[in-house]
């Protein structure tokens, strides 16, 4: 069943803090949030939309660190400081005509459980709140920033035989 | 007694290093000091916010990145650079016409330990120093700035049925 | 004996990468490297400065983040950029008028083991490399930049009965 | 086997991300990205530089950071920005003269895969990725950035008795 959903996912939707970061964000006195992306994520990330994969991400906050970062990965759905998740989430299925089934969503925290519930395949880190895990079809044995989106990406290209070919170039590099 | 007590509490007060952060300060060569904030902890504290507790937060530190943390988070009561956390209690006792029993508070190191001894509800995170945890009624199982305060603050929520409803918003995001 | 020896000490000698911190630096394209400091050890030093003990700082490294934390903690005696620890050690023994005996360094690596032999008690955090234990007299059971430092300057403290009095005051809070 | 390869090594080609770092990149909003590097890893590979060996750095990241640190520890053969790995171990072998049993890598990810079946001795950290070690003949007990790379090289200069004299100096601090 678990294996039959992945085989039907085109499309990736991540949340950012807790998910592609552990949860951190270092404040500065100038007002910025950084934080703190993994390599072996951005790896996957830039390959699944080499792949032809769609990725989003969706977050409640904001800052041009994120969307620096988003960019340079070669996502082209960013949507940061978002405040209704789901409607963002049915823009993104009207736009690109595509339906619940063939969507993954992986979340951490409370702001995520509506949106989890309308996609086809809900998915969250090990460390997401107890709220998540409940509705979750899918936990990482990763925690959220520490390859937990690795995990779910690679076990979507690995099933649909996308993973990676057998001359992997260097520039699938993720940096 | 512990669920009774958590059953009056209308006010927050945290300690910063230790209780919202890890402990950890990185010093940048231009004299400032960041912070790394959990996003979980601050889902919860504006939450706290919104429903309409009285969060406030007492730290001998200072920081413009603390103070813009804090305010983005909606809490009104930010006191930095305080050398008398005493001092601070009796005033904000005094200013909202608040009571002790109605006060939880969370340190986990020697300068909290007074004003740990005057509260309602003295907590801390499960790596406080032995002479905090020796006058906690409430010792987390979650470590400073590793969602310590959400914990904390979902337990008084969920005992006053105010944790969160059937709808959680996406506003409700703590970013 | 070893209890012994540390009511001896009037004075601790700390190095700062791996001791003071866990050994990271984080590099920014200006080339400064940030380090990341321990706000229990923090309190413990600036007690430790309060009470009468001489507080010294020598390490390789560089920079004005390190000085501005030390001096913030009210350390006199920073020695940063030192290629020769040995020599800065007989400069702070003849300056001082200090011996051996009544002098506490804790090390974590190769470049402070010829200081190690040579001070009355040599210490160390528990991921110091195996040169470093196996001079040690005392292995703290916390790593570098997780309250090594704290653990060792209580231990003298309190040995010595100027731990903390039983009303400390919240100035000593270490930020 | 292990060791006799080991007395053959005159050259190290280090990944950056997840060998000579634990993957995390710190994003600013600037545009910047932060990496955390290790002092005792900076220690061994400046002693092995000044030991006489060949530090090479190979990276798919940029960044002045990286350049100013590497650069700072005495490594001539920087380079970042590196799309086709391959290409540079090439050229790397007919400028210096040297054949792949002499030099041992470290990678982490698939994009080190290429370049670990040309080399001698292909090593990895503990948190590699599968692919990568599958095909490593060696791999540290030890994670990226939390002294994978100190512990190969140590395991070399130790094997060709280089690691360090009876006297090391301070100057040889790594900071």
């Amino acid at each position: 069943m678990f294996l039959e959903q992945l085989k039907l996912i085109t499309t990736f939707i991540f949340d950012v803090d807790g998910v592609l970061t552990n949860g951190d964000i270092i404040a500065s006195d100038s007002g910025e949030f950084l934080r703190t992306f993994n390599i072996k994520d951005g790896y996957a990330l830039q390959l699944a939309v080499k792949r032809g994969y769609r990725v989003c991400i969706i977050s409640g906050g904001t800052g041009a660190a994120m969307q620096k970062r988003f960019e340079g990965l070669g996502i082209p759905d960013i949507f940061l400081g978002v405040t209704d998740k789901v409607a963002v989430y049915h823009n993104l299925l009207a736009r690109h005509s595509i339906k619940a089934p063939e969507i993954l969503y992986m979340g951490d925290d409370i702001p995520d459980l509506k949106i989890m519930q309308l996609v086809g395949l809900a998915t969250c880190p090990s460390d997401a709140v107890p709220e998540i895990k409940a509705i979750s079809q899918y936990i990482s044995p990763y925690t959220g920033g520490k390859t937990a989106v690795r995990d779910i990406i690679e076990k979507v290209l690995r099933v649909q035989s996308r993973w990676f070919d057998e001359n992997p170039s260097a520039a699938d590099s993720g940096k």
